[in-house]
């Protein structure tokens, strides 16, 4: 593909419209009464990207059933869930830029962003609580404490050369697989669809999910910067591995090890284009895309049990479409 | 009142059991599968206060009606609100200590604060989505909302000298009023109270609240450090005007506005002494404290409408309470 952001154009097709009110259902929640929230919410604007979690969502509700307007809600929730995660993430990450725009962290500070975040969540939960059943409300909660515990399982792994392949996953699956994966099934199960159905579309969600964040993680090293829109190589500047360290950590030869262990705990400094060179000589970016792969595969596989639609072929494309983003 | 603490003892007897619930509830919801969640989860266990949003709950739920299992629940998601509120303002004040403990800020770092934060709203939110109905969950994101709204506004004003009266009592409201707002009139409202009653109890909350923070803002100038518990003169050394600093800036001669506003806008350094004395010579401390005490009354002419109690007596004696801290 040539240009992510036209496939994913394509891929929304069946559910351009829904995506649309969604939008609107966000950008209505997040109307204050007062001027200067209203001023401070812009700063969220520059958050705003491909929409990735409301359209997987609308997609399995469509390809599982009808989209009904809690749907539209539900995909609003979902966003601001995930905004809020990149807002407070970029203080974490101290990420001086994201998306190619200065970060709400560098702007504005520190507190602005907790504030923000803290205001996004807020803003997600009331918004959720104003359906008829408290169902999507104790799943969206429960998804996201399972982030929450993501979040704190990888920052108490920082600077930690022992993180192995069981805790990466652990991590991934809570940080970013809970979350697509209650989008699916929130989608499905919306839609009046049979539980079996309902549960493949969480399975697909979360192996999509994990495919998605180690693809991400090896972004972080080898993407082109201009188009990932952050900064490289952050991960193990912040002592964080991920799967292609991992593996370098366990392949490489010990010297390679040993000067890999020392950037990550933070011993020796290191440059970006070192590791590239420790990790293409262990086969560890080859390693870690056959695991997203292999996830994209195992996503692949719930499908079976929906029929086909144009609905379906984006659920299909958008999998495979993880895989072949740039790097 | 000698003793603070015994007398809120006292207070509390009329609800001491669902207390007691109220507060496994909220430990429960905290247990993680994670050991090392778990173990983070210990650096909250400091924040653990005098349960008053809860105590304001149960009292107003026994003062109107009779207390449920549906209280003890709401009981717990506020004081789970009003933790996530004290670890994420850590983080904005890079307060070093709070309590007589050190913060979670400054033991475990910024980011684990923002992510314990986030943690306990979480569960604040997932807990309450497992009551019957939407309604208490609805409230609760609506007044979360509103609290971070004042918190933006808050840190909007920040090293502002322009902050005045009106627009410190619209921050005082949605930043503390709020909170202990909806704590009465929920108690009330799920006790079954009529219509009258639940607005006399949310108007009841919001009043004592604002008298609540003046006598906070005020205690952070004359306080005694030992038994407030936190740093001195914060408020100011953050760029942060009170009502006794806006008195004062309003009162005292040209020379002392002038030293006064230099030191909010940081300008130029100031000793917590002087401060003190800018604001006995323009009797902003007493004038502050009358503001509170006339928020405490128009909270106790909310109290005529409900029937004489042992509730009653203890929301009449934490109101009045309020203003009798030391200071």
């Amino acid at each position: 593909m040539n240009s992510p952001t036209l496939s994913l154009v394509d891929l929304y097709a069946p559910i351009r419209r829904d995506l649309v009110i969604a939008q609107r259902i966000f950008d209505d929640e997040l109307v204050s009464e007062l001027l200067i929230v209203n001023g401070l919410c812009e700063h969220i604007q520059s958050y705003r990207g491909k929409m990735l979690r409301p359209a997987l969502l609308l997609l399995s509700a469509q390809a599982t059933g009808e989209v009904s307007s809690t749907h539209h809600t539900l995909a609003a929730v979902v966003e601001m869930v995930h905004m809020a995660t990149l807002v407070h993430d970029d203080v974490l990450d101290e990420a001086d830029e994201r998306r190619r725009l200065p970060t709400v962290c560098a702007r504005a500070g520190n507190v602005t962003a907790v504030l923000l975040g803290d205001h996004l969540i807020s803003h997600a939960f009331h918004l959720c609580s104003g359906l008829d059943s408290q169902y999507a409300s104790r799943r969206i909660g429960a998804t996201t404490n399972t982030v929450c515990e993501g979040e704190l399982l990888q920052n108490h792994f920082r600077g930690n050369d022992r993180l192995g392949e069981a805790e990466y996953f652990d991590i991934t699956r809570r940080k970013t697989g809970a979350l697509a994966a209650v989008c699916c099934e929130l989608g499905a199960s919306y839609a009046g669809a049979e539980e079996s159905v309902v549960q493949a579309m969480y399975a697909y969600g979360m192996s999509a999910g994990v495919a998605f964040q180690i693809i991400d993680d090896v972004l972080d090293i080898v993407g082109d910067r201009r188009q990932v829109g952050k900064t490289l190589g952050r991960d193990l500047s912040l002592g964080m591995l991920t799967l292609p360290t991992i593996h370098c950590l366990s392949s490489a030869s010990p010297a390679t090890a040993l000067a890999l262990r020392a950037a990550v705990t933070g011993k020796e400094p290191y440059h970006p284009k070192q590791l590239r060179q420790w990790l293409d000589e262990a086969g560890s970016i080859e390693y870690a895309v056959s695991a997203a792969t292999s996830h994209v595969n195992d996503a692949l596989r719930q499908l079976d049990l929906v029929p086909v639609s144009d609905a379906r072929s984006s659920l299909v494309a958008m999998a495979e479409f993880i895989v072949e983003r740039h790097y």
